[in-house]
């Protein structure tokens, strides 16, 4: 099943708009290239209309954001809305500055995103204060783990209902959920934390499968995360001698750009919670 | 021939002013580095005037451009011009957006680039709608192909002789034009069009062999088009199982940087139309 | 010694906020987060304060500064100064234009940096006029060699003790001072020189190093400086036939990633001038 959200995004050659921080941007690039994707990227509000309408998705991530950004975000935010487009947010630093965690909420109670992905924190700040209360007493703070696991399950399959949206959370053990339903992800390594930008690459590369899979977008999203997953640990098997942080980084998009259907839904490890 | 002009780049280490894009910026800071130049970016108006005059060349390229981009796009090239610098535009998405597209007419009207470097899409959206008319009668909105090769031609010189700038139309054959002769070149391999920035980064290359061969613009631009193809041939043939996009991007840059002018005369593949 | 202040970085963690130029912003993100420290990016003037209050260092690198990113370099310094954090200035293309030439004597006007870094032509044009003149007799405006190593290192101490600063000179030889000591550094290859933002790389992680070692600033920028040249040893000893300068690149960061404390204190070439 997932093989095939993958398949479908080879064939679609899915145009994606990345309103998206500087940091990681060619990253988001070359991923989404590397999984059958074709990325567009335009931050200028007097462009972002334009450019939005020719493409099938819009990744909104607010790393880096700007005044000039942020007014981008909602332009092109109500074209791709208006042309009913595969919306994705990623809140990068939602809780790390008023700014961004204001930013992401404003753009959440606009829109209507087809999916939210970020850490654990990030989608926390996202959340009403006296929400994240209610919730802080259930440990949901803390990193994803064994222990909590469906405590946490709660907590995105009601902030899913929340938002209308499929929610992402990741780390360690990956949550994919929408209001009925919550995956739990296990594909990935721990390097995948040393370099930057797996997170961003994974939002970019989860708007091109919403995109080439609209009928299904929790698959979609789960299908995205286990091949970014998947393609750290073919990328950790292939590290040889002196290879580091930034080897890995390479080796990373050569997988996702050599993955194919079939090998995602072998190597996906993942379960119905 | 042509492996004299990269010869002239290694020999004088032309600077390169680049008002280009975020996406793919770092790529051409190092190819340009990779070819023997020296790249230095601003796009900040109070900044590029100071920063275009120590230079011999200006590198403007729209891709990402906002308003604060494109005023310091105009400022720079009227300082360049007034010092008779090296000018390439890379008009990225001209015909995507009603503002890349008239930014890159404006800037077309306003200053004589030595050379023009896009896609046959991007291109295309440069020229008056009425000739538009006349040339995709002629087919030339496709892909240049062999089927088409004498009427793509025609057009590049055309477009050359109305602009005073040496054309190149890139793609599976890349065309390289001035208003009397035009090249066409048969080097590179599809997997270039599977990494962001190869485009890019010709245009900055191209700009540092435009500095170094004042008198032979339209061998330079040849010279450029065929290095990048030949690194895009080298990469290929180094590549390892296992390996995929961001592997291939860095042996692209890698072979640039190992290129020398006799390896670039003997693996040029080009034939004047 | 130095190995101890790499092993506090690893020990510590600790987080730098880098208002830097978007050519090499991803390398200063990966070595950051390859020597054990963790970054954030932020250069919106409404963005920057929080940014900064919850790391413990500040990067302001002046490459593509805009007046944006300069309103924000204030904002951002203004809090870190408040809070004690170290802070670093790297003063890209000083003397190259006006404005990076004025923006970076402002700073340090303002600010008392923990360390400054740059190359010999841009530290210079930091200084007064009147001082440049009687430096410039002692050919203080040359690159660092055996010859002029006195001349040199008496002029890193003044500009250390007019600034408060440690100053680091890089180039073939590096200079290390405070206002008491110099130290010059041997380690690293010529090959650091083609590939764009080791000088920015550098930058960033030296204040890595100042944060988890607020006692002794000067052997934290002398531990990064050797550091960073080690590194470009190991990424030269590791080059394969065919591989250039993009794989350089990487094999930097991946020697960063996996330099310990001991292999540092063996590999460090330093001497007290």
């Amino acid at each position: 099943m997932l093989g095939k959200c993958l398949d479908n995004v080879r064939k679609n050659v899915p145009l994606v708009h990345n309103i998206t921080n500087y940091v990681t941007v060619n990253d988001v690039a070359n991923v989404l290239l590397a999984c059958g994707g074709s990325p567009i990227m335009s931050d200028e509000p007097d462009d972002v209309a334009d450019i939005t309408s020719i493409c099938g998705g819009l990744n909104i991530n607010i790393g880096t954001l700007n005044k000039r950004s942020i007014e981008a975000m909602f332009v092109a935010g109500r074209r791709a809305a208006e042309l009913g487009h595969a919306m994705l947010l990623d809140p990068v630093g939602a809780g790390a500055s008023r700014l961004r965690t204001e930013t992401a909420k404003k753009l959440i109670a606009e829109f209507r995103f087809t999916a939210i992905r970020g850490n654990v924190s990030e989608i926390l700040a996202l959340i009403p204060p006296l929400q994240v209360q209610v919730l802080r007493d259930a440990s949901v703070a803390d990193a994803v783990t064994d222990a909590n696991l469906s405590a946490k399950a709660a907590f995105a399959k009601s902030f899913a209902a929340e938002t209308g949206s499929v929610i992402a959370i990741t780390g360690a053990i990956d949550l994919v959920a929408d209001a009925a339903r919550c995956y739990a992800v296990r594909n990935g390594t721990p390097r995948m934390g040393t370099i930057t930008g797996s997170g961003c690459q994974l939002s970019g590369m989860t708007t091109a499968f919403l995109v080439a899979n609209r009928e299904n977008p929790l698959e979609a999203a789960l299908a995205a995360v286990c091949a970014m997953g998947l393609a750290g640990e073919i990328a950790e098997s292939r590290m040889q001698p002196g290879d580091g942080n930034s080897t890995y980084g390479d080796r990373l998009i050569d997988a996702i750009s050599n993955l194919d259907g079939a090998s995602l839904d072998k190597g996906a490890k993942y379960e119905l919670l």
